[in-house]
C-alpha cells in the first residue's frame, strides 16, 4: 500500500497586514483557507526608508518564491511614511473601487506582483451650526469589513472595529458609505499610563467585568469623560473601588463614552470585528446599551484581501 | 521739613499657595492689600519627606521673622503626600466649615503659627441607574471660591475655575454645595504632548481665536471628544488646517467638551477664577455657548486666605 503525502494544496494569495508596529503575513489557498501563518515585529516604524522591499523578502521571500501568484498587503504600508503610497479611495466604497485603485509595486527584487490596498476617506455628516466638514479615514479596517461583509453575508448595516482607533462603518448594499473614528484604546492607554489616573491603577490586574459594567453605567449617565476620569482617582483616594478593579472602571468608562456618542437604539444590530480582548468587552458593554452582535476574530483580515484577490485581474499589472 | 519715609504697614498675614509644582507666597496687611509677593518651583513633589519645615524657613523664614502673625496655607500642601494632612471638609462648606477645621503645624523651628487649609468634598448628584455616588474633591480651589464671593459679593451662583483639573463650583448662600471636576487641561497635555495628534501639533505657536472657536462649535455638536480629537489629525493630513491653527483647535474641542457636558442655559451668569491665558480662552468658550462672565485672576487665592485669616482666632491655637 501506497503511504505517498497528500498533495500540497497549492497557495493562491500571500496576504499581508503591514501595521504601525506589527508585520503579519498568511498563505491561503483557492478557497481562503489559511495554509500558514507568520508575525514579526516589523511595524513600519521600524523600517528604514528605501527599506521595504528588503524587510518584505527576509520576513516573505521564501514564500513568495514557492509560486504563490499574488501579494495583497493592507494597512500603514499604504500611507505616505510606508512603503508605497495608495491614495485614500473615497466613500462611498466597495471591493470593485479597492481592487480598481490598488498600488502596486515596481522593485526588482520582488519575485511576485506585489499590490497595496488603498484605505478609505470619508466626510463628517455632523455639519452643524454650518462648520465646514472634517475628514475620516481608515488604512486596514476596509479589508476587515469586507471580510466580515464575506464571512456574514449581511451587505448592509453597522460593522464595529476596536482597537487604538475604532471604527463604526455604515455598510450599505455592500459598500462603505460612510463612518467614524474614535480614539477609544489610544485615550485608554495616555490616562492608565501618562495621567494622574496612572498611580492608582494596576495595569496588569484581571478584568473586572462588575468594575467594566460600572463603567460603562456611569458613562451613559452623560456627564462626559473630562468629569468621569477623575472619578477612578477620587474612588481610589477613600478606597470605595479596589485597586486592582480600577483598570476595567475606566477602560468601562472609556469605551462606555464611545457608545454614547453613538446614541446606540435598543435592538441595534452590529456586527463586531476584533481580537478577542476587544470583542469580550465591546460585547458586554453593547449589551448594556440593548444592542445585538454578531462577533468575528481577526481571521476578517485574511477573508477580505482573499475575497479581494478575486476581483483582480491581476496579469495585467506584471 | 521733615521727610522721614511713611511707616510701613504691618504685614497681618504670610498667605502660601503650596501647589503640586509650585510654591507661591505673598505677605498682606490687615486690608488684604498685597506688600510682597515671591515664588519658587519648590511645589510638594520636589520635597522629601520630612523637609517641608526646612523648605519653609529656606523660601519664607525672613518673612515669618518680622512679626507677621499667622501663616495659612491651602493647596496640595495639606495632601496624603504633603506636609500635613488636613482632611477634606465635607461639602456644604463655608468660610466658617475651613477656619474649624484647619491643620495646625507643630514643629519647634517655626518662627510664626501655620496652619493648613482643608480641601473639600462632595458626592457627585448623578446616580442615574442606581449607581452609587462618586466622590470628588479640591484643595487650593476653595480658597479661591471664597476669594471670589468676597470681592465680588456675589453668595449664590457658579464658580468656574478653568485649569489642568477646572472645578465647577455651586455656590448657596456664601457657602460651596457641590462641584465637579473635569481632567481638561490634563486631557489637552496628553493629547498635545503624547498622542497621534502629536506629530502634527505644534505647541509652541500662537492662540488662534478663529480655530479655536471652530473647536468649541465643533464639540457642540456631540460626536464626543473620543472623535473629535481624530479630527485634528485628519485636518492636518489633508491640509485642511494650517499647522500653526491646530493646538488651538484642539484646545477649543476639549474646552468644549467641558461646557458641553454642563449643558449651559443661554445667559446663564457665571464667574470665572483662573490664569489670564485661561480666563482669556474660558471667556470666549463661554461666550459662544451665550453665558455671560464675571472675571477674576489669581488674586483670588490672597483674597481668599485673608477673609479666612479674620475667621480664625489663631491664638487659641498656638
Amino acid at each position: 500500500m501506497n503511504t505517498a503525502p497528500a498533495p500540497a494544496r497549492p497557495a493562491q494569495l500571500l496576504a499581508l497586514d503591514w501595521g504601525t508596529s506589527s508585520l503579519r503575513g498568511a498563505l491561503l489557498d483557492a478557497q481562503g483557507t489559511v495554509l500558514d501563518e507568520r508575525a514579526f515585529a516589523r511595524g513600519i516604524l521600524t523600517v528604514p526608508p528605501g527599506g521595504f522591499a528588503e524587510v518584505f523578502d527576509a520576513s516573505f521571500g521564501d514564500w513568495a518564491r514557492t509560486g504563490v501568484p499574488l501579494c495583497l498587503i493592507s494597512g500603514m504600508a499604504g500611507s505616505k511614511q510606508g512603503w508605497a503610497e495608495a491614495p485614500y479611495c473615497p466613500c462611498p466604497a466597495g471591493f470593485a473601487d479597492l481592487a480598481g485603485q490598488l498600488r502596486w509595486i515596481e522593485h526588482s527584487s520582488l519575485a511576485i506582483p506585489v499590490a497595496i490596498v488603498p484605505g478609505l476617506r470619508c466626510e463628517s455628516e455632523l455639519q452643524a451650526d454650518g462648520l465646514p466638514p472634517v475628514p475620516d479615514v481608515m488604512r486596514g479596517e476596509e479589508v476587515q469589513i469586507f471580510g466580515a461583509i464575506r464571512h456574514t453575508g449581511r451587505t448592509n448595516g453597522i460593522f464595529v472595529l476596536p482597537g487604538t482607533h475604532s471604527k463604526w462603518a455604515e455598510v450599505q448594499d455592500g459598500r462603505v458609505r460612510q463612518f467614524q473614528t474614535f480614539m477609544t484604546g489610544e485615550f485608554f492607554a495616555l490616562l492608565s499610563q501618562h495621567s494622574l489616573l496612572a498611580r492608582s491603577i494596576l495595569a496588569d490586574a484581571p478584568f473586572d467585568p462588575a468594575a467594566f459594567e460600572q463603567g460603562v453605567a456611569r458613562a451613559r449617565s452623560g456627564a462626559g469623560l473630562l468629569h468621569n476620569a477623575f472619578g477612578t482617582r477620587t474612588l481610589s483616594l477613600f478606597e470605595r473601588m479596589a485597586a486592582p478593579a480600577l483598570a476595567s472602571y475606566l477602560s468601562g468608562l472609556v469605551i462606555g463614552e464611545e457608545l454614547r456618542a453613538r446614541h446606540l437604539q435598543p435592538g441595534a444590530e452590529l456586527v463586531l470585528v476584533g481580537s478577542s480582548t476587544l470583542v469580550q468587552r465591546y460585547s458586554h458593554a453593547l449589551s448594556q446599551h440593548g444592542a445585538r452582535i454578531q462577533a468575528l476574530g481577526a481571521e476578517a483580515t485574511w477573508a477580505g484581501l482573499h475575497a479581494l484577490a478575486q476581483h483582480i485581474d491581476h496579469h495585467d499589472h506584471t
